[in-house]
């Protein structure tokens, strides 16, 4: 179970001196993700292939080691925080583009390429990888399998999952593994594949991915939406939903959002601004001119101020620079946040508009709402001073709420972050004790020892 | 492990005396389904909720019973053929639909519910469900969960798996779950949901399905393409599948299947017609008529006889008539076939056709093709006498080169119709050992007793 000198030695063997390390300011800098939350490693590996990692997992299987697969940490439920210390296996190296296939709208990458580098590739080609969380300019398509990442065009498009044709993978014992197809149907046998995803980590580190990819768009228009109460925004979107037309994005921010980021947009805001839509819509050209005149018309008929259309892929881009910077942003409000991506039925999101000015009120915390309000996946962030015990205590009273007030509404306590440590104790609320050992067992299938991303999920 | 009359007296007493029945004549009913294999159960019950099936599964667990689940029998690889006898739970009495959410694009249906009466009824509200077998007239949503149906609007739409959003379900012990959410997004623990859609039947009995919707395209259009070489018609797909533009369909026909069903068609087919693209566009009107021009213009410059678009719904309807027979009607070629439902890369159809040809010349049988071209899924029949000894093994022979051409050039053995009893034989040739054993393990976790369709996929 320790950690000796042999086994560090083995593993310099295995991916070079270079790329193994257990000084004290590495293992710090792979210790944490976007939680805060930090474990410190026992060594750190930086495999460049999936030979390596079958190797790196056969020894550690070999000698019962904890094994934390890790993308670039900015994950946002401590996924790939060591939380039992052991070995941190970074993807970084693991960063190449295989081919892209033009004629079969395929790419094969490998777990350490960021996802941002995945669209401009793929895009030059005139093809589409839809999946675009806010971190997608940092974020390893590797982690966005561990936590099956979503974004704003999953109203459209749906999430990771749904572009994910067949994995290569390695499992705690050191065996290789390869699921599901090449090709968009497919169904010889379980879907270890969507087992997978999504299973942040614990089931088997992903070496390749091959995923599905569309026609690019022909063309794009954004558009910003404003209102003077949020209840309003809310109704609007659910408005939009039931239009036949459906937008590839649907964006909210409330008022304390648009405070932070208004230096962003290329225009002021409309005087009493209290929420703003990012509403995208794609497709062909003369449909999509056509559509966002429907939807301008529609956003007045729901009382909105103002409806800007931006002018050029510039000021477009102005507008999702601001919704992207959001996350990191908001530590301007308080040095800790709670960032909880609840979901709810569309039609369910004026209700929970309410139910987090309640918590505001009756936490005297902030709660700061933005998020992709299309498919209901509203990021909530409670703001609150952890060295603070009381207001640590009303935060985390706060979270107790909101969950409740989410599952009674329908939605679910994570749609696109993941459950990994911080939504732990959470999971047995939405999910019952049978299904949580079924789990269980599935995990013990792929990992008998528990030596993969162990004290996760459940 | 027998089957008593003390049983049987207890499922009369759990669905009702007439819902319980082992006479001869209805237990032959459901032996067999499709693929024409046929095994008798020892009795048969029809459940009307979920509740009853918890009861069933609960004392089929204490009895050590078989259990095997069936929707309308339509599949094509035994998936609901009681191969160890047992108890057959058909659910054609639990064929509700409960509500249609058309605020937030769901249904939640029974699992007996015919899939073209969600069709209907979800297309009157202005919805649309995509899936869309060839059998969807008669069979299953709970079939078609269990097999993950494809179909021919997969193209641009997908398969089961991508609607299937939550699911209620029995386990073997008699334990109710529930899997997923009732939204786009959710990652709460592993993927159940998508771990029971494909499993044909071996985990667990889905007793209630959330699907999601989309809007109802506001038109579509429908095209019929000739091409005198099959040569010819398999490269306008890969040609077609290049575009900027995603058909709805790409439907392909040889020149044996033409002869079949030549009289469905309202028009005469062009002389020296060999192959048969039926293209469908979806979308707004002005952008579907616009595409069907430029689809027109590329399949006549990949030389095609003639493009007849369908006038109207009538017409179009004929030519779906037309293909969705070709299935049955096959049978007057010979009294036996091997419908095989592989899938290669679409760039690679025209080296599948190549294979076809030599398959057919090799074995003497006649091998006739039609299906998905879209999205690579071939539908091979192999068309044999089985009571002529000689004729089968040539049979067995051609489908053996059929896998391995098929494997060779990245495909997949099935598509949509599941491994079940036919293809188990071939499942090591495209899976490797390892994931096999991982297969056993889940369904040891589900099923510890093995009672639940056993013999079936590995």
């Amino acid at each position: 179970m320790g950690f000796s000198n042999s086994i560090y030695r083995h593993l310099q063997k295995i991916s070079g001196k270079p790329n193994v390390t257990k000084e004290k300011e590495e293992l710090l800098c792979y210790s944490y993700d976007a939680t805060g939350n930090s474990f410190l490693p026992d060594a750190v590996v930086f495999p460049e292939s999936e030979e390596e990692v079958a190797r790196i997992l056969k020894l550690a299987s070999k000698e019962k080691l904890v094994v934390v697969p890790r993308g670039a940490g900015s994950g946002m439920t401590g996924g790939a925080v060591p939380v039992k210390g052991g070995l941190v296996i970074v993807t970084s190296r693991m960063n190449k583009i295989f081919d892209i296939d033009e004629n079969n709208f395929l790419v094969r990458v490998q777990p350490g390429v960021i996802v941002s580098d995945i669209h401009k590739t793929v895009e030059e080609k005139g093809l589409f990888y839809p999946p675009d969380p806010a971190s997608s300019s940092v974020c390893t398509i590797g982690g966005n399998i561990g936590e099956c990442a979503g974004g704003p065009r999953a109203v459209k498009y749906g999430v990771t999952r749904d572009y994910v044709l067949g994995l290569r993978a390695v499992l705690p014992s050191g065996e290789v593994i390869q699921t599901g197809v090449a090709t968009v149907k497919g169904v010889a046998g379980y879907d270890l594949t969507r087992l997978i995803v999504g299973s942040e980590g614990t089931l088997a580190v992903v070496t390749q991915i091959t995923l599905k990819l569309l026609p690019l768009p022909a063309t794009i228009k954004t558009m910003a939406v404003f209102f003077d109460t949020v209840q309003k925004a809310a109704k609007t979107v659910s408005g939009i939903m039931r239009e036949t037309v459906v937008p590839r994005c649907v964006e909210y921010m409330d008022e304390a959002c648009l405070d932070l980021v208004k230096d962003y947009f290329s225009f002021d805001l409309p005087e009493n601004t209290k929420a703003l839509l990012i509403i995208e819509l794609d497709g062909d050209v003369s449909s999509v001119e056509k559509d966002a005149q429907n939807i301008k018309t529609l956003c007045f008929s729901y009382d909105a101020l103002d409806v800007i259309v931006a002018k050029d892929q510039t000021e477009a881009q102005k507008l999702w620079d601001a919704r992207k910077a959001l996350s990191p942003v908001l530590y301007k409000i308080a040095t800790n946040k709670i960032n909880e991506d609840i979901v709810v039925p569309i039609d369910k999101i004026p209700d929970m508009v309410q139910v987090t000015q309640k918590i505001q009120k009756t936490s005297g915390l902030k709660v700061v709402s933005f998020g992709h309000a299309g498919d209901g996946n509203i990021h909530c962030n409670i703001m609150y001073n952890k060295a603070n015990e009381n207001e640590l205590k009303r935060a985390e009273k706060a979270v107790d709420e909101l969950f409740d007030a989410t599952l009674s509404l329908g939605g679910t306590i994570t749609g696109e972050h993941g459950v990994g440590m911080t939504k732990m104790k959470y999971l047995p609320r939405e999910i019952g004790a049978t299904q949580i050992e079924l789990m269980k067992g599935i995990k013990r299938v792929f990992d008998p020892q528990n030596i993969l991303n162990p004290g996760k999920i459940f």
